[in-house]
């Protein structure tokens, strides 16, 4: 089971870099190839772009020269797990290329999380839509596993816990961080001291990818929830990790020390199968005044494999049928190479992969 | 009507030299009087603190001499009408007093809010509140007419178009700019870079102040208005202007056209009386598909006197019986010395102070 | 002399936001031409780009229509004084251009800075340079004068006064603002609450262009001055204002109170012919200890028309033959727009455009 | 030799959590003690304050009761090693009384470095002025050991290679960190978007600490090194990391490819005995055109427990008998806890503690 050699597809941006980070020593993967676009494709990964993210770059993979992330050169080098931080526009048609060839893909793109075949996955909310990649395997000859959005993985996991409290809407604003729209994503002098009240198509995806990853897994495929979902999107001048003010709607009053236990005491798939990313409690309940705040929880998660991978809420205040909180969760972690690495080690687990 | 003496309670911090500036040439009011705390008495008023706020220091103020602002060296003055930007604890027991030696206040704490007596006044929004100054001056001999927090400012004027329409309840999420907590009121390594999704008081105040403003004024006192108010408030590291992300909810479907239409046009009695300090369009539609922004909208507001005193909404998104949309306020112009001005403005031109 | 039409190059960007502005109700000149690159040319002037300056974007500019940039639009226009803030790539050859066909050029770029017969003009600084214009005029039709670099009009503002005293070298870190860097010109994650210690052949233009600035016209042109300028420039996650940190070396140890009376009366030629944008101080003296700051300070001078378009300096150490000293400059206004609308002004009162 | 029980002084602070988190399962000590102003006394440490350096709190400190940082709590508990990151007024007496004890003390305060027998010591640069220890200990009991002022730790690392080519003298601009002013050490307004050219004492601090630790231990104490050295000191609006910008001149020309080579093989004592907090590469020279940068480059230093202890230096450009450079220093890591750390280290590599 262990050793299995991957691949990372668009590993120079920001979520690449988690994804080299995560993979180093990891138990089960081998870090195998470092790919990208032909802008990067021969350099040495150590001098393509600055290291970004936490530590120090994985000494195996700062000489590790760069392959070009086209179908031919990753289908020659053998390795048939690929995590794919590609933009969408890339990621849509090699991806399907992989899976054709027998790939299993765990991607972090936008592309084909609307496709009625591919999960959006996230193991602790959703844990039995691995199955759709069974079913993939048997059209197709490997699968595509799709890690959601990243605020939509910090609403979810903040909503799991309070589903069997009778859930029925929930209105969202958020607070997203800077590294969300990639490391060359904006200008400077747009968002130094700002707020932009919007970012392209985030509130469809948080609303859509919601009901989906929430929905149920029927013969015919996955039937959206029907929870009410609105959001509100922004950007604000924040390195990384999204806040997410949000209001929940029950059918009837919850109790309050009923969902505060609910929320501490969750547990998922991935901690039951002590998954080597899972964070031990992976939606970690604030009780101070003024927290969660993203300069000081963004890497909530233990033990240290599983930083980033705890989202944190807190601030609840309930009233009727109404709850109110905050949720913050690590959008280049939880909300994108982490829940990727995880539902690999999923696929591990559940001997999707081998 | 014209040149009457008014002193600045409190003229030091952010909202004093907002106050300073607005009353440079103005048409009914001169300055005549420069009050804070025993700490800057006897300084020259341009020496005291860096002057902040936009453009120069008026001349005038310069080198005015700051006074104590106890009761003694006002009441010694001889000025009666009084512009007070004092912390609560300073402002509750000065304010009482002047009341009752025949002043009238015009008060941007929070201290009197709270008092049956004492209206909230924004003109564009409650001006037949201003009838509680006429009986308080029975009571006492002068009265005191308070503005109301910073970001209600926002909502309330946000809203006003939208009363018409049936609007049964709000929830609002804010971005609140650090000069809302005053010139030192936030540690630096606190807040750069980060969210704090807690400001004290500030959910209560939001709630408890949008109803008295948008309550009815009876005989006994305003009773306040039964619109449902949550709100969830947060600092963010912005200089000026505090953003509003706002879920109304009506009791059916508004029509969309007749609600941009609503807002667009939306006029007040400032606008009536051709007040000096009121905009021309208090509340600005914005239609770009990512306004409005603290950093480009945060000074809406023409003519040059009233910049910062209009509220900008935009993207507005309706849904069956709700609207999603966000408004912007300058919170030291609009949110405080603004309004409490144009207060005192309509209160010369409703013949209460001469 | 009045009421000459001029055309804005480069229209959308932060300086060319700033020549509108500051030509809004000019004495001399009447804005007549908006032009900028085929992106935005057919658009309305209010809808190409957010205003991003101070104050609202002047009525009269708003609804006009931006022209292409190119040659024969600009020749079929009939407007033959321009005001340049084109990126260097489209600046070097239209400006040629403009200048065979008579025009006369007043440019931000620096495209022709190196030139032997275009002088880098400041007038408070080197007003005799303004003659080689006219001995351009002579060979070719028009002529070009270039602003300088924005660091640089810092800088030699800042020496002007010192120059008697026997300046011999100068040593100058500078701490810039990303609007230095244009609009789009840096990504948000590269500054935020990060230095960059480099900006791309800045430290070369410093030390060229002040040579030039501060050097001797001759027969065959400009004799660079030896002072020895030594520059190391960083940008700094401020908005507006470049701060430099200055060692200035002298033959001998100057008399302190002599220098910082220099520096409050320093006066130029702009002051002497009363010039519409000239501050009546050029160069203004802080005392305070902490000062200037690029917050409080970048707006210096007066009356209205000339905000921007002082220095700031303080923090003056004396030490033998050394003197350390802090200068702040408005890069888009005194370091660009509002020097090269000087320079026109200058020329006006030379009557070398009419 | 191993196994001391240790106890930092000032704990709650930035300086004081590093201290408490490089202590975590150090080789040498064993954190026995947290003791800090009478604010906190009593409280558990993870509840005192927020805990904002790398990492989580040590588990082994979070639980740990505060001591009130008095003498009689101090020498009650038995503990004869202290790590001091008291404020300089509560640091001058508390200091000196535990040495009157007989109690070794590293401390980061500023109190006692003018002292003729307390040593600025940093372990690379000056190991030899450890001897002042030894004789401190025969007039008292005990013996302090100062570590320098934060931005001088990084201008002499960066020197010390730079000393054999004949240094004559120093200017140096810094671009210090919000976090090198304490935790609230300056509000949101004053720094947000903004530099201040001025930090209190800090640049006479650099002057005469740069001669004291590069000075020569002699009879009678040590001789300051007659090195000129001028520094102009600014606030910038990052977290961490003082960035310096060096002009430093020789008695003649330095051979380049020398001065580079001194630079990357520059080890000093701490290497050689392979201390544990020692670097192994104490200062770091970056060949990129834009480096050391205070976001990228500040952690720099393997292996794991020495990260942030080594200085970061590039952009070398000579000319003649000048070197302009940067250097980046981790100011609360080795501009203060973390060379504390390595002077006890190194006394007790010589016997000084056990």
């Amino acid at each position: 089971m262990k050793h299995i050699p991957v691949g990372v597809l668009g590993c120079t941006g920001i979520v690449g870099q988690q994804f080299v980070r995560m993979l180093e020593k990891h138990p089960y993967f081998d870090l195998a190839l470092l790919a990208a676009s032909s802008r990067s494709a021969g350099k040495k990964y150590g001098e393509a772009q600055p290291w970004v993210v936490d530590g120090e770059i994985p000494h195996a993979a700062r000489d590790g020269k760069i392959v070009d992330a086209g179908i031919e050169p990753l289908a020659a080098s053998g390795v048939r797990v690929f995590f794919s931080a590609l933009p969408p526009s890339a990621a849509g048609p090699i991806e399907s290329e992989l899976r054709e060839r027998g790939c299993f893909v765990f991607s972090n793109a936008s592309s084909h999380r609307k496709d009625d075949d591919v999960p959006i996955l996230i193991p602790e909310v959703n844990p039995g839509h691995i199955a759709m990649a069974e079913r993939q395997a048997t059209l197709h000859r490997g699968f595509i596993i799709a890690g959601s959005n990243c605020s939509t993985s910090g609403l979810v996991m903040a909503l799991k816990p309070l589903e069997s409290f009778g859930l029925q809407s929930v209105s969202v604003t958020t607070f997203q961080s800077m590294s969300g729209a990639g490391r060359r994503g904006i200008a400077a002098l747009d968002i130094a001291g700002n707020v932009i009240p919007f970012i392209r198509s985030e509130e469809e995806k948080m609303e859509r990818e919601t009901r989906k990853i929430l929905g149920t897994l029927e013969k015919a495929g996955i039937r959206p929830c029907d929870l009410g979902v609105r959001a509100s999107c922004c950007r604000v001048p924040v390195r990384e990790g999204h806040l997410l003010s949000i209001d929940a709607e029950f059918g009837e009053a919850p109790d309050a020390e009923a969902v505060r236990e609910a929320i501490a005491r969750f547990r998922g798939v991935p901690q039951q199968l002590a998954l080597p990313t899972a964070p031990v409690s992976p939606v970690i309940l604030r009780t101070e005044e003024d927290r969660p705040q993203p300069q000081l929880d963004v890497r909530a998660g233990s033990p240290a494999r599983a930083r980033g991978m705890a989202v944190s809420v807190g601030r609840l205040r309930f009233k009727g049928r109404r709850l109110s909180l905050f949720a913050l969760v690590h959008n280049t972690i939880r909300g994108a190479a982490g829940t990727c690495l995880l539902n690999a080690e999923l696929a591990v687990a559940k001997s999707l992969i081998s």
